[in-house]
């Protein structure tokens, strides 16, 4: 193999499938990455079992062949490479030369065919969507997946294609998060389990330029979403995602409107007194037109109060303060509603004019 | 106790005080910051016994008096609450309350009796200097403190006024850093040597502002920085500093003048070699107009040339990279020297039009 290419196009493929490279693996050809250039161009390649991404790197190719290079030092080399343009050359030992300017890297490389590829995805089940607004729904939600593998389902969130709409949802033992999209066209329906931690790496690398768009593909095992430059698999998770929609009530007995960014600091600083002794409750109470939140531990207590719109009855509820905090971090929102029937049931987080997200919080029993 | 004061006064104090706070300690008091409200003021206090500081803040005191607080929730609180005026009162039994807009915490705290007071430090031997020269000259040479304690005066840095000029000087088994500052006026000598620690905090309250001045007094026991609104007091390390000059030959066999920047990169790439086999050593042939710096080890190899102007003897020489790169990453001028003798004997770092820094760094030898 032997190629030349920009130092800034390689590194910005290197960068991007490194997302799916192993740290710590028993298996060292996952914490490589593939070289690959044929006559249909020049790609990286990483695979950690769970995702696998291609990124195509625009290259001069003077012969083709295959390597698997250590990432953890091919990245840093590339990253240190002055800004100009690089030559790749690998020998049929798989020892690989880098040069750029006066800088001359000679490294081991292993086979490329012992490289585990990517599997194949079927296109015949898809979407398109902005990659931007795809990166805002993850990040949206992503915050309630549940960490523990006690119900490994819940460590992913869903991605359900229905009525023409997107929906992403995760939830844990106390919350349920949801972000709702609308498509212009139409697509058949999909109900799919993506793992958290893909989820996380692929919104990286998802643009923030509102006009690009990702396709994503779906099959019974694998999703596939497909950028300009790279592409992106992985695998889903298997077994049924609770049925979340039961878990929402449409009555309610308060409802309150609230500025979101003064409800995020009174509960931020009410939760640096609950905080101080292991995750005392804070508690809210509604009336009139204010909000109460108050904390009291042996150590002090705090008292916080919000103006608010209030439609129904006066009520006492205690939360765990961080399930708010997480939630409230991510709208963007200048008003929020909140939703509660009595103090025993789930407070919700809903849009004031629309239908884009809703946040389920389970309240704590006071006695 | 009963004052206001404006949120944004109070957290600058606490932000510079809590860099003298304990974090581990078995005397619980340590963690607390003294608010101290007497009719010349309103003072935050913090002392870890090695490190203290005094902060003036700007308030309306309605009563005197003082008490201590935990340092991490009252600044945590301070740093949360609304960009407005802020209200302290203290009662007889020491509980604490701060309200700022609508919101209102209540904490215990301890007695102001109870908290350690700095020592008093008599103001007769003293220099003025510029807080960022004083700021950039511990940033260039604080890296290369010894941080082990097996010689525990090499933990510090030494603070020497000889001859209208201070010197900062650092060593530690394989290196030695110095800077140097004129003064314009003449100071009494002074030879004391300030733990590295106290130094690193010191330098983050220093201003970047060149006009601001910051005058430092020396006692036997104790170095007392007095800035604008603050006062920091560091005990001094007991015990006889090397004379480091005696390190530094005049003569020598090779001088080379070399771009910093190119250097520094070359010595970084080849340092990713030679770690990836526990500090290999990097190896430096001086040979014509090049430099050429080389590293092997099982895993590969690395080559790197750089021009240079020569002066003397050819060379071939082998160090850590790391102390080149920790010494070049502070050197702020584009072009440097390297003085050299022989392959047993270090290299000096100098510059090029002055004699504002030298850097001395060891060889490893070469079979």
């Amino acid at each position: 193999m032997k190629l030349t290419c920009s130092k800034s196009d390689l590194l910005n493929g290197v960068t991007t499938v490194l997302k799916a490279v192993s740290t710590r693996t028993t298996l060292p050809i996952l914490e490589c990455i593939l070289l690959q250039a044929t006559s249909s161009g020049f790609k990286l390649i990483s695979n950690d079992l769970e995702l696998g991404i291609e990124s195509n790197v625009n290259a001069n190719i003077i012969e083709t062949g295959t390597v698997a290079l250590k990432a953890k030092i091919f990245s840093e080399i590339v990253k240190k490479l002055p800004d100009n343009e690089v030559e790749i050359t690998v020998d049929e030992k798989n020892y690989t030369t880098i040069i750029c300017e006066k800088s001359k890297f000679n490294i081991s490389g292993r086979s490329g065919d012992d490289f585990l590829r990517l599997p194949t995805v079927s296109k015949d089940k898809y979407i398109k969507v902005s990659q931007l607004k795809l990166k805002e729904m993850i990040r949206q939600t992503i915050f309630s997946i549940a960490l523990e593998e006690i119900r490994p389902i819940l460590t992913g969130e869903l991605l359900e294609i229905k009525n023409s709409k997107l929906n992403i949802v995760s939830i844990d033992v106390h919350r349920v998060s949801i972000r709702k999209l609308d498509f212009e066209s139409e697509f058949d329906n999909v109900n799919v389990v993506v793992p958290g931690k893909a989820l996380n790496e692929i919104s990286k690398i998802l643009d923030t330029d509102e006009e690009k768009d990702v396709m994503i593909y779906f099959t019974n095992k694998h999703v596939l979403f497909e950028l300009e430059e790279s592409i992106i698999v992985s695998r889903l998770l298997e077994g049924d995602f609770p049925k979340y929609e039961q878990f929402f009530s449409k009555d309610y007995d308060t409802l309150i409107k609230v500025e979101k960014q003064e409800l995020l600091n009174s509960i931020d600083r009410a939760a640096l007194i609950s905080r101080e002794t292991k995750n005392n409750p804070i508690k809210i109470t509604i009336q009139s037109d204010s909000m109460v939140i108050t904390s009291n531990t042996d150590f002090g207590d705090v008292y916080e109060e919000i103006d608010i719109e209030r439609e129904g009855n006066e009520l006492e509820i205690a939360f765990n303060p961080k399930y708010f905090i997480d939630a409230l971090k991510v709208i963007d929102e200048e008003y929020i509603y909140l939703q509660f029937t009595n103090p025993h049931s789930p407070c919700i987080i809903k849009q004031v004019d629309g239908d884009e997200y809703k946040y389920l919080i389970v309240p704590i029993r006071i006695r």
